[in-house]
């Protein structure tokens, strides 16, 4: 038994909950939690679905799994109920998809903290593929190649492409120009792809186009989504998967449903009904998710303005609730502080502005590189009713707990890089 | 990617109600659920807790930890919130100890059947061990001191045992002294003793001695639980797990938290308000485990009253709700009927007499043997108000929908057997 260590952003932000607990005031942009209340209806059908005490199927009841289907159909990617699986969270169907499909993954770079662990517990090498300048989620198809061969040429068989559209840390999407080059490569290399597709509620202008790859190559594409961040209920752990149609989605089906069956039997009840309602987008469900990606982009729209007006570099977000910078263009004024990489840069951030991120190394990123992910989501009040404040709000940047945060965020990397 | 199965007692669940479905009267004794109503205060606190839609801890928050430590406290393992994970079920938490803990796994023959297919997933060999005469849950000690050295000179390395208390499947509760003769094994052998306690508030007789052997070797004992079978709300997926105290816990603790944080995040947040509920065992919660355990126990000692006098051999049930006869004795007259094994024994139940169990290979148990589980627990009527009566009937057995359906089971053994 090596050193355990728990997933980084959870870490941190039970670190930060104990010193807000101790009367400190902290901006906490380290932990990807969409800050809001529970849409009513949402827990109305948890009230509703407490009667479910049964174990019912692995992959979730056929009501579920239709409405799954329903959301998928919805979003150009024709779906039946038998290739739905529900669990509690995308995670653990991410993990399950790890030990059941051979070879090893491919991830952008940076990428979600939980991909590469989950590989290295399925026994995997995890490789980070640096990602275009345009956007994140998605690695550059030419590194993408270049890191097969390499990885081949060391003996590793790469066989799974993890995608984030839109992504989680650089709040980007990628176009779909480049979501086909990527599919390309991944049909000429034979590679599963895994599009993790949580985030995608939360385009910011409904307007942008989006193209799953799971269109264009449905055979080999498995789809991930999630309620914990289009609505807000990370803590209920709601997830569900779409497998390709056809004989090997079929077994990477059964293969998940397997590992479930030994490991956590099947989403609970109570969820699943949660889940049914949700995955049939009711139009009032539908504009809770209209105004909470309009908020999201607001804010970090704000937070992107901040980083670039401080000196760095960083894509302006276009899902999600994401920013990523990159400090490299300010290097030599940090230098002067301490900060030589990700690590004293968080930290630097954390001991003299109590404000909370999470360093890019975490993400797979180079250790020496000035990045780090903020999180925009929990900026809006630590109160339902501000919350919805902020949901509500013509324009939320001039609500005063929301701008005073904001002040309080530019005033500390004006700082940083005078 | 070999074939994969979903664990087979899920998988003969659905089968099941798939024919129910469809019209077919099947007695249904191959599931281990409690079917029972939910208690109206889990309900209501189901309800209190839909607020809950933050992460929060991986280890489960602060109050449903000290809640699960007074649980273990009152049963003489006094326990620290420190030492305690909750997640969602057991079974991920067996799961995470298989993958953090090195070594083979040893378990009683017959053992639930998750326990194999999990050891199996983390790359371990499962090594079953006969059971004594007198309860199952428990490996015949000398047979496990002989299974370790055979495992040994075939190059293997076991360092896990696997315990049931009270036993899934034989219904059995291991005395004080078996289970300290086996935990002086663990102790000569240096083997980590993972003691599954789920069933344990469902002791028939409340005066019957329970000793876990975590009040015997505590540093080297983990016990898990859960409210799936005690409180009947298997959908709902809450677990608990108590790790020891000292360095050799806090570092497999670390090790199961850090693989929670990457799988499953944390217990949903409603369901830890639950588990803080039923953890704390109120007056009327206890009551009500009162009046499960006996209704579970009448119905369990009638099943196996019809196994014995059909001619099987059957440990009497003290726990939960299961019997594992063994039709050895009526080898020959079950051979003309084409039952010459576990398979073909279920098999046939469930052709001529619409009779489902499960059959004991599944179970780890030898191919050959003509042995199954029959859940008992099932019986109770099709209807929450059926199952409200039955728990409040001062004789279960005289209730019409109860009778009725233990004189068929009665009916298709005199007949197999005839």
């Amino acid at each position: 038994m090596a050193g355990w260590r728990v997933s980084p952003n959870l870490a941190l932000n039970q670190q930060v909950a104990a010193r807000v607990a101790n009367g400190e005031s902290i901006v906490h942009m380290g932990f990807g939690e969409a800050r809001l209340p529970a849409f009513g209806p949402l827990v109305q059908r948890l009230v509703a679905g407490a009667g479910r005490t049964s174990y019912g199927p692995v992959a979730g009841g056929r009501a579920v799994r239709e409405a799954a289907a329903g959301y998928f159909s919805r979003r150009r990617m024709p779906t039946s109920p038998d290739q739905i699986v529900v669990g509690p969270g995308s995670k653990p169907l991410l993990m399950a998809l790890n030990l059941v499909v051979p070879g090893d993954v491919l991830l952008p770079k940076p990428a979600w903290n939980t991909y590469a662990p989950q590989a290295e517990l399925a026994g995997k090498k995890a490789f980070h593929v640096p990602i275009p300048t345009s956007a994140g989620g998605v690695p550059d198809p030419g590194a993408l190649r270049e890191t097969i061969l390499a990885a081949r040429a060391l003996g590793r068989d790469p066989r799974i492409l993890i995608l984030t559209l839109p992504d989680n840390p650089t709040g980007t999407l990628a176009s779909p120009k480049l979501v086909r080059e990527v599919c390309a490569v991944a049909e000429q290399e034979d590679l599963l792809i895994v599009s993790d597709e949580i985030y995608r509620d939360l385009v910011h202008d409904p307007a942008t186009p989006f193209v799953s790859p799971a269109e264009l190559a449905p055979p080999r594409t498995v789809v991930t989504t999630g309620l914990s961040k289009s609505l807000a209920v990370g803590g209920w752990r709601i997830g569900a998967a779409r497998f390709p149609d056809g004989p090997w989605g079929q077994k990477i089906r059964d293969g998940v449903l397997s590992f479930a069956s030994e490991v956590w039997s099947t989403l609970a009840g109570p969820m699943q009904e949660v889940a049914e309602y949700a995955f049939s987008e009711p139009p009032e469900l539908r504009q809770r998710l209209a105004d909470s990606a309009r908020l999201h982009g607001v804010v970090a729209a704000a937070v992107h303005r901040i980083m670039v007006d401080a000196g760095a570099v960083c894509r302006p977000p276009a899902g999600g609730f994401y920013v990523y910078p990159d400090f490299g263009p300010v290097r030599g004024k940090l230098g002067l502080l301490g900060v030589t990489d990700s690590d004293s840069l968080a930290q630097h951030l954390l001991d003299e502005h109590a404000i909370v991120v999470l360093a890019g190394h975490l993400l797979g990123d180079d250790f020496g590189a000035l990045k780090f992910k903020a999180a925009t989501s929990m900026l809006y009040g630590d109160t339902a009713e501000l919350q919805e404040q902020a949901l509500a709000a013509a324009d939320p940047l001039r609500l005063p707990h929301i701008s005073d945060t904001l002040t309080r965020i530019d005033e500390a990397f004006t700082k940083l890089c005078a």
